[in-house]
């Protein structure tokens, strides 16, 4: 660590995260390297793979959120990586940190819209913590099951691969740029960006196919926006990537249309979506659509693998640079 | 809920925990209840343990401890629970909150601290997720197993049943007296209640030696406090209690006497021990005595399981009630 880095600010969150990596004894037989999004470890032939997300009011609830909206994101937030290692849920546990003068009523509702998108999900709130906060912390800790060698990590995608996601991404961005910069027009259009924006799934059904058949390669999920996962899984992967077909809805154009905005940006860079990002090898292409169809979902071809360092949108025939940015705590 | 539970401060954290149990969907293959401490469900005829427990620094944090010792804490909390459960932990995740301005030498010690006490205890920290929040927000989150028929629960406990305990009892509560009015005399005495106190152990070779032979009828840890921990013992397994030997340390009781305090007061309601409550049968009591003893640990009989609904403790002669209280959030 230099001199300068004397607040976690000054590391960012992804800084701190590898620098706490070298702080940490490292357990040989982990499944999941330090970076990545969950930890996995062997169980009788299978892999307990675990995952935490904090979800904190200052930073990641929008105003206006109602508490059943924010346990559901919260809940996302905990099943998602799972989703993206192909793994089962088993339950979800649950700390709560609360102001001392939190409604009763709220803290029934956010529990309540906690209860739910765990139940969507197919696994049950198990139990937890409560405690007291000076301000809102939900805390979710999924645990579920795949047979270790199904296990998907972000590492393994090869040029020729096929880059693929689960659904349409800008909701966020937009509903964010809505939200924070008061661009309510047109109603309709942010109310359904609203609607959409708030009440993600994670791939649950999705990566449980991909695993089961060894479809994926690679998968990631794209909570820290799609820019910074394709950067991800091409980093553990070293390659690069073409994209030539972001999956933006038609809403998110017009919304971005009507304020002289760029849809892309919301797209690639908005963030807190929760669709997979996945890289099929196209002798397998067809089983994969195919099985992730029969579970209700898509697999929409965005792009695919190349040789690194080559990290590009194509776009009206041009090539854009994709950074590798995202959202990030202590920065903002 | 009656219309006077206007915020949670008025429901208290167990009302709220009881309220919360009726809003969640119970999962009928749970092994443990709801009002446990931990979670349980089979797998493959295991059972996988999962403990939740967040620290809050405007709460659980003493004036004066240091980054190391303030990890050291929340790791304890976190496998406290495994141990009560006679489960081995198989790792831990820690979500991280922290305000924006920590200073990365601070974030650095905790982490740390934190990896110290989970290699102290035999297993690994494997990661987790790293936050901005208003305060230091740590949720400790360990994941362990049993063989399912060796789980031990709260219920189970019997009249005749021994109580026991794996260790002395009056430091935390002689802590709290000490910083929080000032007392710093005599400063030997402080001293080392303090290095006691501040470094606790999670019993977990105690409670694994314990669940392997089947020796304790019912278990719990005694985070909340002895009296609250024998009170939770006795509402789940529909009993009462005579305590006759409370196990409290010579400093203790010179740190009273210099105050003209009451040591059974920091004893039986101090809390933040983490020190096992067990209840043994008569019959296997030379066994579960052998194993804890073969495994450095102690037992230390405190008194017996009656039938319900006496809770005393016999002193000088006199029966005195043990009240069901002990550290709660929100009330405070």
């Amino acid at each position: 660590m230099t001199d300068k880095a004397n607040t976690v600010r000054d590391l960012g969150e992804r800084g701190l995260i590898r620098w706490f990596q070298d702080l940490i004894t490292q357990f040989d037989e982990a499944l999941l390297s330090g970076m990545e999004d969950a930890v996995a470890i062997p169980w009788d032939g299978n892999a307990l793979v675990v995952n935490c997300d904090m979800l904190v009011a200052s930073t990641d609830v929008l105003p206006g959120m109602t508490p059943a909206e924010i346990g559901w994101k919260a809940g996302v937030m905990g099943l998602s990586d799972l989703a993206a290692k192909g793994a089962t849920p088993l339950g979800m546990i649950v700390s709560l940190g609360l102001p001392k003068d939190t409604e009763a009523n709220f803290a029934a509702a956010l529990v309540g819209g906690l209860n739910c998108v765990i139940r969507e999900h197919g696994t049950y709130y198990l139990g937890g913590d409560t405690n007291q906060c000076l301000e809102l912390v939900i805390d979710c800790t999924a645990f579920g099951r795949v047979p270790q060698d199904k296990l998907i990590r972000r590492r393994g995608a090869s040029p020729e691969d096929i880059i693929a996601v689960t659904g349409d991404f800008g909701y966020t961005g937009a509903l964010f740029e809505s939200v924070l910069n008061d661009r309510k027009k047109p109603a309709k259009v942010v109310e359904e960006i609203r609607e959409k924006a708030l009440h993600p799934r994670a791939r649950i059904p999705e990566g449980n196919a991909l695993a089961k058949t060894s479809a994926a390669s690679a998968a990631i999920d794209s909570s820290d926006g799609l820019a910074w996962s394709l950067h991800e899984i091409a980093a553990a992967s070293h390659v690069g990537f073409h994209i030539d077909n972001l999956p933006i809805p038609s809403i998110c154009s017009k919304f971005a249309a009507a304020h002289d905005l760029d849809v892309v940006d919301f797209a690639l860079y908005g963030g807190e979506e929760f669709e997979l990002v996945v890289t099929i090898p196209p002798d397998r292409w067809s089983k994969a659509l195919q099985v992730v169809n029969k579970v209700g979902g898509n697999l929409i071809p965005i792009g695919k693998i190349v040789e690194a360092p080559e990290k590009v949108l194509l776009k009206d025939g041009k090539e854009i640079s994709i950074e590798p940015r995202g959202y990030e705590h202590f920065l903002e």
